[in-house]
């Protein structure tokens, strides 16, 4: 009995936990409550005009029950294909009993024959692609159609039984309507604008997770399984936030097909409100979110780069990390609030921050491949020979440990320098031919501005001739060109969200703050 | 007319095109036509004791409609639901019919705040995530008892209307099932096997499409906003084959559901058939296809590498594709084949190759970041001075121009390789002190051969001092990277399916080659 008693209290307390994280559910399913008690009071109606009402009463008790959904879109949208469904499966039920008829003693091979033909078209016609919104429709209209022809046979009433039906069914619809939109209406449109905006922040959670973590070489002792199998984790932050916003696809689309049903409401008065950019909007965000979820890849790799190259680029990746999410959740504070995007550029910031990064990696990409050449050698510790590497740096001195080789490097980092970074290559010396074959590949690269002058070309070093590297230090320039990619792809995105500000008339931002 | 007579050919077209690439849906629509027309027979019965079975007939069909779906999983679990749902749903209400009817005046209050009641409650609890699969459950429930209490209330007999639609319903539940089994049944497992084993070979297709388009410098001329936005096209087959394996989350776990209601059948044969599993391998394969994705977001991205550098890992880059490639078909075709691994490593092959190109990387890593070195220079075609990079090999001299920091790079190609390559670091030293910070990341990598000897170390040689380099030629190493890091998951895929195929006790290949 204790145990039943548990039982009960668990059940209890996770209904409580439900409506209060969401008191729409609760007031839902009071309004659904209340529209089978009106429609039952149908029974109590028992005066002659009357009668038939209170007898077919079912049908409008089955519509209530069916036709009221959560979100005002889909009642609209089961409505009308319950309505159209009805009526067109009435009519033609009407027609093929009139032509039954005339055929005499045949009559009940055809009705039979009819149901079986009518059966064929209905279930062939909605396995189509294209007709499943109207998945609904069709078995309505195969219902509607059997039954008007069994029980119009039965009693010969046809057109009674099919008005009575239309009528109790138009009754428990208008009923459901009336109580659904009348009291505390559920938008799917605002459960879309709400979804965009969130998954926004998630995936910006997502992005700042993964280069701090990456940053601080977060490891994972052994990664889930779900993240293995790409199933649903609450406990990772860093994977729910990019997960949520790359699965929402069916979501989006069901919220989206109800939303096209919904009258201009609340924020959204507007005459076919561009529903459909939100999907692009998310689109182009899961578009963004591929690169997080790539990023995130660098840290279940195997493949670790060593930490101390990681922090020669902290600043630079934290920078990007920031910025990236910045603009994310910038943007999901516009959607939120429906506003369109100031008059600076909102990817400033972080393409400045990306070009930082860039040219980082280009003054330090020795650290990147082959800084191996420095201090190699056979390890005797790791079972396999693992190539090492290690990390070297003018400004951070890491290693305790010098060998003559990290000498030579040092002579390299003080004496180049002034040569690569001095000046912005404003002195241009004019250009040597350029092989004709390599010309086409940068018609579309984004051009970082070049540091380097023509004066370091002569400068002849003595260096390492090691090339050798290994995947682990080339997993930190996956990283940043990666991320570096989640920024190009953030243009996109700011596309996406431009069109949709514009075609739902978001208010300027400069409006809003005098507002306020 | 002209233009009518067009549409209609052309939806007969469409139509004979559905049923000709799946020829079950026109198995599928005749069933269901036929499971209608018998139990549209029930009005024909007219002798007395069917009376009232005639009268009801309505609840019959509604239960076909509703019941008969696709495959034979999703038919028993509505079937279930359903029944289910009347039977609880009856028994409450006559219960609570006894009940009202003790309470004398108020019976027709009491019965309408039940009813009001049972509609909070049964509506609260199927918006519980847990009990969603029991959604439709809920509504027949809900259908039922206001039903019953209705339709008992007015005339006075909540049994015989209770009975009466559960044997309807019952009889209608009975049709379908035997119909829908007894003839050519359709099975959601078998529909879940297929999906996976095209999902395989799908990703296979991509992944070889991905790398191919790469050496071969497919550019888009303008990515698709399709792709940009994660949209279905049909046109592009790289990116469908993997957007499939990615996107059909929700159609496994659908097919799941169903799948674990059906009997044992056909190849199927064996009690809890682990269909969870194949869950696990779709997803494990999700884990892989993501980075198909990605190398796939290496050919969308705007920066490109120079394509002689690709010319240079040509062979190791196409050879892990081919060999990966190979694996997930071959997983495709043991899927289909429901055969287990053979005795030899799957992944033996695959991994070479991917060994391969890492120490081609290592070799030629110079490629991948300070090239530039050999011949720079401010570029005057280019709006803003890109830094350019061009190939040396010392096999394929594709540059007809020559410089003299050429000369130089062939100097040292012809000069170093004998120590690179030569000795495969039979002759190790002893290994310099390790600095011990350096220690950890090694832990988790994959050790690649050394390939390097100590001797190299010593080799002085002269060369160009620029490190400077560009994000295009970072490109190429994060594509390599990329790749091995899919050949890395791909572990991950066998895993998974071994597990499946001694779950599900695959045949052993000896033993099949055996019955051929």
């Amino acid at each position: 009995v204790l145990e039943k008693w548990g039982a009960a209290k668990e059940v209890a307390i996770k209904a409580w936990e439900m409506g209060k994280s969401d008191p729409r559910k609760i007031l839902f399913s009071a309004k659904m409550g209340l529209a089978l008690m009106l429609i039952s009071l149908l029974i109590f109606l028992k005066g002659q005009p009357f009668k038939d009402l209170s007898r077919y009463s079912v049908w409008a008790i089955l519509t209530v029950v069916v036709v009221f959904e959560f979100s005002i879109g889909a009642t609209l949208s089961k409505g009308f294909n319950r309505g159209l469904g009805t009526l067109s499966a009435g009519g033609l039920a009407l027609g093929m009993a009139e032509l039954c008829e005339l055929a005499g003693e045949y009559e009940e091979v055809l009705v039979v024959l009819s149901i079986f033909i009518m059966g064929f078209i209905a279930t062939y016609a909605k396995l189509y692609p294209t007709l499943k919104p109207y998945e609904y429709g069709f078995r309505v209209f195969l219902l509607t159609y059997c039954f008007i022809m069994v029980s119009g046979y039965r009693t010969g009433e046809f057109l009674n039984t099919a008005v009575t039906r239309f009528l109790l069914i138009a009754l428990g619809a208008g009923v459901s309507l009336v109580i659904n939109i009348g009291i505390y209406p559920i938008w799917a449109g605002e459960d879309l604008h709400n979804l965009v905006a969130k998954n926004l922040k998630g995936v910006a959670t997502s992005l700042e997770g993964c280069v701090n973590g990456y940053l601080d070489c977060l490891e994972y002792e052994r990664v889930p399984s779900k993240i293995l199998t790409y199933q649903a984790s609450s406990e990772d932050q860093l994977y729910s936030g990019y997960r949520a916003a790359v699965q929402s696809t069916s979501q989006e689309e069901s919220l989206v097909s109800f939303a096209v049903w919904e009258p201009p409401h609340g924020r959204y008065m507007m005459l076919r409100y561009p529903w459909k950019n939100y999907l692009k909007v998310a689109g182009a965000l899961r578009h963004c979110a591929f690169m997080v979820m790539a990023l995130h890849g660098c840290i279940l790799s195997e493949i670790q780069a060593p930490p101390e190259h990681r922090q020669v680029f902290r600043k630079e990746l934290q920078r990007v990390g920031i910025e990236g999410a910045k603009v994310l959740r910038e943007l999901g504070e516009k959607v939120k609030n429906m506003e369109k995007l100031g008059a600076g550029d909102i990817l400033l910031e972080v393409h400045d921050a990306a070009e930082e990064l860039q040219s980082k990696i280009d003054k330090k990409s020795y650290l990147l491949v082959d800084s191996e050449s420095w201090e190699i050698g056979g390890r005797q510790k790791v079972e396999r020979e693992t190539p090492e590497s290690s990390y070297l740096d003018e400004e951070h001195k890491v290693l305790e440990h010098k060998s003559r080789s990290e000498a030579i490097l040092n002579l390299r980092a003080t004496t180049l320098p002034r040569n690569w970074e001095g000046h912005h290559s404003n002195t241009n010396p004019p250009a040597p031919p350029t092989p004709p074959n390599s010309e086409r590949v940068f018609k579309k690269q984004i051009s970082w501005p070049a540091r380097l002058s023509h004066d370091a070309l002569d400068t002849v070093l003595i260096e390492e001739s090691k090339t050798y590297e290994s995947a682990s230090v080339l997993s930190l320039a996956t990283f940043a060109s990666l991320l570096i990619e989640f920024v190009a792809r953030l243009q996109n995105l700011v596309d996406a969200f431009e069109e949709l500000s514009i075609k739902a008339a978001f208010k300027d931002p400069a409006q809003h703050s005098a507002e306020a």
